[in-house]
């Protein structure tokens, strides 16, 4: 159909002023409907001409902007594109998302999950961890009117945690909740990041086996299948922040370290080796502590970790149980040993996981592990707890990339349309009607020409026009016709189903 | 089951430090498993007890929160409530949350309109308009990290302008959109009052005739009956702003006054009359325009309406047409003439509605209008439209009045159970099988007792329990148990549906 806010087609319709003596005439106007931007005009021009409000539309392009506006004492040009970083969600766009978020849902019960939500905006002290994480320079934080300092939530975790602690005695354990919530960061926009994304959460509390991990990552595998993405595209790197903990204490380097010294090792793919050397020389490691940790960090087999740890370290006996779990859910081909993986985030202490693409192009598309004592960070009594955050963004590259987009449209059952203005009210009869069956109807709001009908079925891929027509109508009527086929036939509207 | 955090239960498990030399060992130790309370420790004992990290589980109560965390390098004692005006989503509050939705949803699209969303942070420009809306003094506004002013949404349809404009040419009219998006609005909390709601929205944009409103009505009509609210519970007030356009116009109050003196009179319930007529004096009206139009905001009949402001104008039509409709639709007993509806949102131009409950309770359920010159205020080519905001908070109160909120539990359809440790990753085989099948499984995570497991089926509405024993397995079965009829049988885990 023609766009309607064409300038140059609007310009072709001038002077309907003189019609907007009659209220209500302009209605039946048989000028094309399409036409239908309505001029901004000054209140002293319409209270000149009588009762022109909603029938006085009055044709011209896009004249200048800045012409006094009636509703607003001034027009303001807003800048037309969301704010920088942040997405609009036109129906192709959410559609996708739904589409996206529906298998999310599924995942998530078809594992018993549960879901919760948390406010967007939390306290900020929910999110100010002292280890020098980049989440708490990106956070998007303010003093609120009652000078609370308050920011939009960068990640879930916190609030999980929070509301644990408040619901206290009244949980039963094993908690299995799950969550999409969009997260905020202040990040420089390079390389197409953006500002906010969805993410999807799971998290087992109460459970201190890796049999919990091993069913997280189940999770993820379920949810990749489902999509079409297969252990050729993604596979997941497994570590234990254990393995870095034992390395540690080899050293005797102070405990309290320990979540700085990780999140400096997490950068090691983002900036040079030295810088890597220089800050965590920088926190009391020596030179030799450094060279060990960095020669276990490149270790990619278990058997050479056991060779270096001995096998009587916890990091190795959750590694193990977890290949071994791993084999029995099915997706051994899907994951594999990788001692560089630590993940950015200050409260890890056990295994932590990492999905990536195989093809390295992307960002990591989902992470996760164990945080066994976040919830005493906030004063509250631990409890044994994993998850992991999968982020709405990457995911959808990577779709595109194999082209596994899928073409969602808009689909209506029914498109129903009077064939005259004064059977308006009829045709929202029919369209009750139907509703009121479970079928979805697009109701034409306006005379319209046929052609015009058929444009928008093809459209809303509609499957049947209804069309109430004066001859039908007569007899309780009213034609249906099947779009797919074109078959067409009468029915009495009591009869349609 | 018992709760898991009980602080006298844990107190008599004290000294297990002892077993944590066997790193394995605790996870198959045979203590009541709902202990899983982790206790804090210092990180020097953990190094002085090797590898005591996850099996450590030292009994103890609820001690003092302050002592050092190993996490966080100090440990801080948050606020566990959720921020002022804010809300939780608890798995059984989530649950209502999404029951609602989804009303919101299938209405929707019962009705063709297709879902769209846009960013929860927007540019502080759209909103600030400078009738005096109440909207703008809650603006929860900052200044983000680039300098850029920014507000989380206090409602969606200036966005949804913004999208509009942005998207021009290229969309195809009438646009029949609708969203669920949180809004955000800085509210004294008085009378339970929230700051943040989520707002289900559907605006029809390109169709300048009243059958868009009237479709839109229809639409939440039709989602009332869904949820088994009738017109006897609720009504819709109905009025057009034209009415006080044309008393005003007869005044000669000058047109750009219109939006402030409409939002002065939307206050005509809430403060004394005294000081709505101080108010209106002060834009200027004369006593007697104030007293005209007193008059006129009190009438409640068409026919009166008609009698004074005579037949000519578009308010009388625009709301016979309305009317009409209504009776086409079958919601006729549903709405009412009302002319002090006015609205508070400065950028109505035309018909305004509001749903009421019928006992006089509670605030608006739901409001909306036409907007014909929303777009222009922003510097866009207006286009004919109108839309309505329906909150989840009202609705929900509502329900509760009239004993109307679903009893809504967790259901799986199984629940997965090793009865040796040992069998652990055969049980999770069995699980992902199932859940490949669509069945969805609480796989048990750790060895429990069986009345454990009875217990947590019974929590969580488990319709089968599947258990996996020693003896069957060695003959590739396990043991199914239909909990609602107590019927027990074997079966092979491939012919398990």
């Amino acid at each position: 159909m023609p766009p309607l806010l064409n300038p140059r087609l609007s310009s072709s319709l001038k002077p309907l002023l003189l019609l907007s003596q009659f209220p209500i005439a302009p209605r039946n106007f048989q000028i094309p409907r399409q036409l239908v931007s309505v001029k901004r005009r000054s209140f002293s021009s319409l209270a000149s001409v009588q009762s022109s409000d909603n029938g006085g539309r009055s044709g011209g392009g896009r004249s200048g902007a800045l012409s006094p506006s009636p509703v607003a004492e001034e027009v303001q040009r807003i800048d037309v594109n969301p704010p920088k970083g942040t997405r609009d969600f036109p129906p192709e766009d959410m559609r996708l998302r739904n589409w996206l978020f529906n298998h999310f849902r599924e995942v998530s019960r078809l594992f018993g999950f549960e879901e919760v939500d948390y406010p967007v905006l939390e306290s900020e002290a929910l999110f100010i961890r002292k280890a020098g994480e980049e989440i708490r320079d990106q956070l998007y934080c303010f003093e609120d009117r009652g000078n609370r300092r308050v920011a939009l939530r960068p990640e879930l975790t916190p609030s999980l945690a929070r509301l644990v602690i408040q619901k206290g005695k009244s949980l039963s354990f094993p908690l299995k909740w799950f969550a999409i919530g969009q997260c905020w960061r202040y990040e420089r926009m390079t390389r197409g990041r953006r500002r906010e994304h969805y993410q999807w959460n799971m998290d087992v509390l109460g459970v201190p086996e890796v049999t919990a991990e091993a069913e997280l990552i189940a999770s993820i595998v379920a949810f990749f299948k489902r999509i079409g993405i297969t252990e050729s595209d993604v596979g997941f790197k497994v570590s234990s922040r254990k393995v870095l903990q034992e390395v540690l204490r080899c050293y005797s380097v102070p405990e309290n370290l320990f979540g700085k010294v990780c999140i400096i090792i997490d950068k090691i793919e983002k900036i040079p080796i030295d810088e890597i050397k220089r800050e965590l020389n920088a926190t009391g490691l020596s030179e030799e502590a450094i060279e060990e940790l960095l020669q276990v960090l490149s270790i990619k087999s278990l058997t050479k970790l056991e060779e270096i740890l001995g096998g009587a370290g916890e990091a190795i006996a959750d590694l193990k149980q977890l290949f071994s779990l791993a084999e029995k859910f099915g997706y051994s081909e899907w994951i594999q040993f990788d001692a560089s993986i630590v993940r950015g985030l200050a409260y890890y202490t056990g295994i932590v996981f990492e999905g990536f693409d195989r093809k390295g192009k992307l960002r990591a598309i989902c992470g996760g592990g164990r945080y066994d004592r976040l919830l005493s960070t906030f004063g509250g009594d631990d409890v044994p707890a994993c998850g992991f955050g999968f982020g709405d963004a990457v995911i959808v590259e990577l779709l595109k990339e194999k082209g596994l987009v899928p073409e969602l449209s808009l689909e209506v059952e029914n498109i129903v349309c009077a064939l005259d203005h004064d059977l308006q009210g009829v045709a929202a009869t029919v369209a009750t009607k139907l509703r009121e069956k479970g079928q979805s109807v697009d109701l034409v709001l306006e005379s319209k020409p046929l052609k015009w009908v058929f444009k928008r079925a093809a459209r809303t891929n509609a499957q049947r026009l209804i069309l109430v027509g004066n001859t039908e109508w007569q007899k309780g009527m009213v034609v249906v016709k099947v779009l797919s086929s074109g078959e067409q036939y009468e029915i009495k509207l009591d009869e349609l189903e």
